[in-house]
């Protein structure tokens, strides 16, 4: 990585005011909270600080580990169109008939546990943007995958690349996102065989955060891979170990039920044998791609993963996995997918146990919806899922901001308001300050029975950092709302993210690199022949 | 109670099956499991299958008690123009100075705990329509308090008596409230001192779910216990006991910080010493009426409704009541309160644990949000108290459906948007379902690699009854959605909650009991002088 990389951001406003040294006095003190309450704000990634929330006991996890092993062994998962996969979990020990893979009991799980590291970091040019994927932890990256983006003023349309970079810079400029994503949306403007180049070194020049990269062909991958080795330079290999720094993360999607095809083994070989992090995920609509129920869909869910994951330690021993998990419902009159209701949730905090007892890093949640707009019920369904992701421990969250539309739609309003409520999430994951501070008993005793606390002292100290402050809520009277133009949400969201592009800059990057990875770009791009594939 | 009343709607699907038997077999298991799903539906409250998620350890809980006994002990609670109330406290043991009160540690807690009931039941003139309010119960009742209504035909107005007759009619309605609420908004129409006839009226008459009485005086408490007193007739009195039976509970709030008025104490009086049910309530927006922190907020509210709690065991000992916390932020600039905010969830989360711990049950919660209409942020607001609502343990739930703009008004559509979303907690609390159909490998094993479930016998056996369905959120294509008008959320809900109203059917009530109640409203309402007070 390069010097102006290195250096960019390190100064914190805790060591700008360091050799100032402290003193105490309400104003002072004051601003210190407000400076405080800032700075945690753009945390590199959460820390959690309460407890988990888990559904279902010891007995109840066991039984769903049990299934998910006799899925295994008795079911059986298709590894389809890669004899080297096959070829691995022969020698492994498994029972392979045509393209269909049977495990001895464990032996996913023992393949699994034996070398999978529990919590791993994912680096990003800015060393100050490095996360951890894995224990306590919890990353939010914006949403991922959609053909077409929405916003108030032009409506639903093809996503393009000034899109996809519009929503890489607002994704730098949350302080609440710790990750740049992957294909925030689809550049639909670009032949589908390059646009990956364009997509990665969008991340790369208007972002100085983590990111993920292309897993739609090994090649792709290859490309992801090598465009990294350029932009990180000396700082691709780890001295420690010798081999490369994570500095990728790839979203490799089982073909639920219980079958991996040529594409994603392909993409994960590559990242694995790179060093680089994959996502394994069985990617469910209940009722279509696994049972009705939440027990039967968490089994399946923890036999496809298991399976993925043990095929990537299996190409890689040592190599970053994350358990996946993308469970939603579907209607059973249409068959439309469903999101934000009850099942998917109940779901997610089973998952996110069962990846804990495996001990690797889960990966699942969101603001996930099935609405066209960022109306109420986008806002429900979201929280639906965004609470429980908090709540339950996922490690790496992908949709937090901007889904619509069951992921067919990027919505830069809905963007913004998802951020807003995984700054929420901050807060929450922080838990309740038991300090004297947080006691505030001083407080209690200067004012009094029939008082108030808007003036006195513990307020005054703390009142820049007391609470989550929205930037789009609307807490004024009536009056004064309807004075203002009677605004709802998305309104007041359209013109934030308008505010915050116009005030976008991009971070620092050095000339060189910048030019190297263009030019390993511009010689790829050439060598395609015209068409899109 | 009379026949007509007792006999109303005891015939359920269930007890109409049973004489015909059950037999086997793909469609009739299909149609019972239907049928099983919307009867669980209309279950008269909800009991949890799933932990208590609690965000502090035993020694953090502890801190907060400790804290608790301080404020009691040093700082002590003002009890304002009440002598009889002073009078109790000091023959009880307390210091009292003037109108405060001072507790010698752990006094509150052990009259509360030496007769208090952990749980109790509250009688409905239907008894299949009883809730038990405690334990592991969760109880769901409309908003409360509102002088405004809105609606999208006519926006925002002062409420009258038709509206508060009307979101009565739809609480009836609503298979996801438990009970049909108190002053779910204020019929501004009619005179202040008498709307508390026709408030209590209309509950009795347009609903047999258990409802809430009038607190703005205690002669208004007063009227409730008689008219309810007529409407149980022959039932009033539990002959087991000789007391009466619990048919009213009634909402007492402290006015924060640390005092109780007389208003509250004496409608309290009335209620107790006739055995009907107390929420004591501290109404917090913390930074006003309390400090700016969670543990400092946990601390006084306790400290509050351990005061007040033990008034009412000091009044009449037994008597049912409800550890009660309304907490909420307000905005540090404009100090608007605020709503949805991640502090308050903490602060609920401490006090369903504190009440778990006391052994009384606990009222919190519900669809809070600052918003002006049903828009994203009232959405996102709501979710986030409604699930930290059920996922903490809150046993009464008031403001479940219809709050708008921090309470100052109710809201049709929301009302409807917020039932759907109480129905939806109904799945999640009753958890994993780990029975063998619930784990469905018979279904796994059918399907196997590749294929889909749509068509499996265990697809088709549960299909009825395997998502929440809801009535309002759209799920299908964006042709389909743009096709039928691109209506949002509140749209569909506004035609809801217009078809409910038109299909309502009250429900039977005995002539001779109408009567007597009507008669003693008019020969009260007559004995008025004609101006408001």
């Amino acid at each position: 990585m390069n010097d102006t990389v290195v250096q960019a951001e390190t100064a914190t406003p805790e060591a700008a005011e360091a050799p100032r040294g402290r003193r105490a006095g309400g104003g002072r003190e004051a601003k210190r909270a407000a400076r405080s309450a800032r700075s945690a704000q753009s945390v590199p990634y959460i820390t959690r600080k309460i407890p988990y929330f888990e559904v279902i006991d010891e007995e109840g996890l066991q039984i769903i580990e049990r299934n998910a092993d006799t899925i295994l062994e008795e079911v059986g998962i298709d590894f389809r169109d890669d004899p080297e996969a096959l070829d691995l979990f022969r020698k492994a020990g498994c029972d392979v008939k045509g393209e269909r893979v049977r495990f001895p009991r464990g032996l996913a799980r023992k393949l699994v546990q034996d070398t999978a590291p529990r919590e791993f970091m994912q680096h990003a040019r800015n060393p100050a943007h490095n996360v951890v994927i894995g224990g306590k932890n919890t990353v939010f990256a914006p949403a991922y995958g959609s053909p077409f983006v929405r916003d108030l003023d032009k409506g639903r349309r093809y996503a393009t690349i000034e899109d996809f970079q519009n929503f890489v810079k607002l994704t730098y400029m949350a302080n609440a996102l710790h990750h740049s994503g992957g294909t925030i949306c689809e550049p639909v403007d670009l032949p589908v065989n390059k646009r990956h180049f364009d997509m990665v070194y969008s991340h790369m020049k208007y972002s100085d955060k983590p990111f993920m990269g292309s897993v739609t062909h090994p090649e792709r991958a290859q490309d992801t891979v090598e465009m990294t080795k350029i932009l990180f330079g000396d700082n691709w290999i780890d001295p420690l170990t010798g081999k490369p720094r994570t500095a990728v993360i790839n979203l490799i999607n089982a073909n639920s039920p219980m079958t991996f095809d040529e594409t994603m083994l392909g993409a994960a070989k590559v990242y694995a044998r790179a060093n680089q992090a994959c996502i394994i995920t069985p990617f469910i609509l209940a009722g279509a791609m696994s049972p009705v129920t939440v027990a039967g869909t968490a089994a399946q869910t923890l036999a496809e993963a298991l399976a993925g994951m043990a095929f990537v330690q299996l190409c890689s021993p040592g190599a970053p996995v994350v358990l996946g998990s993308f469970a939603s419902s579907i209607s059973m009159q249409s068959g439309a997918p469903t999101f934000g209701t009850p099942e998917p949730a109940l779901v997610l905090y089973v998952m996110a146990a069962l990846a804990r007892r495996l001990g690797v890093p889960f990966r699942s949640g969101g603001g996930l919806c099935g609405s066209k707009i960022s109306d109420a019920q986008a806002a429900s369904e979201s929280a639906n899922t965004l609470l429980p992701t908090c709540l339950g421990g996922v490690n790496f969250v992908l949709h937090t901001a901007g889904w619509l539309e069951g992921g067919l739609s990027m919505g830069y309003e809905k963007f913004i308001m998802d951020v807003d409520q995984a700054g929420m999430m901050h807060t929450l994951l922080n838990g309740v300050d038991l300090t004297e501070n947080g006691q505030a008993m001083d407080a209690i005793r200067e004012v009094g029975p029939g008082k108030h606390f808007l003036g006195c002292a513990h307020t005054q100290a703390n009142f820049e950092s007391a609470f989550y402050r929205s930037p789009i809520t609307d807490n004024n009277s009536f009056e004064q709302w309807e004075a203002e133009g009677s605004r709802d949400l998305t309104q007041r969201a359209n013109a934030l993210w308008k505010k915050q592009l116009a005030e976008y800059e991009a971070p620092a990057m050095d000339v060189a690199t910048d030019e190297g990875i263009l030019d390993y770009v511009n010689r790829r791009k050439a060598s395609f022949p015209d068409s899109n594939i």
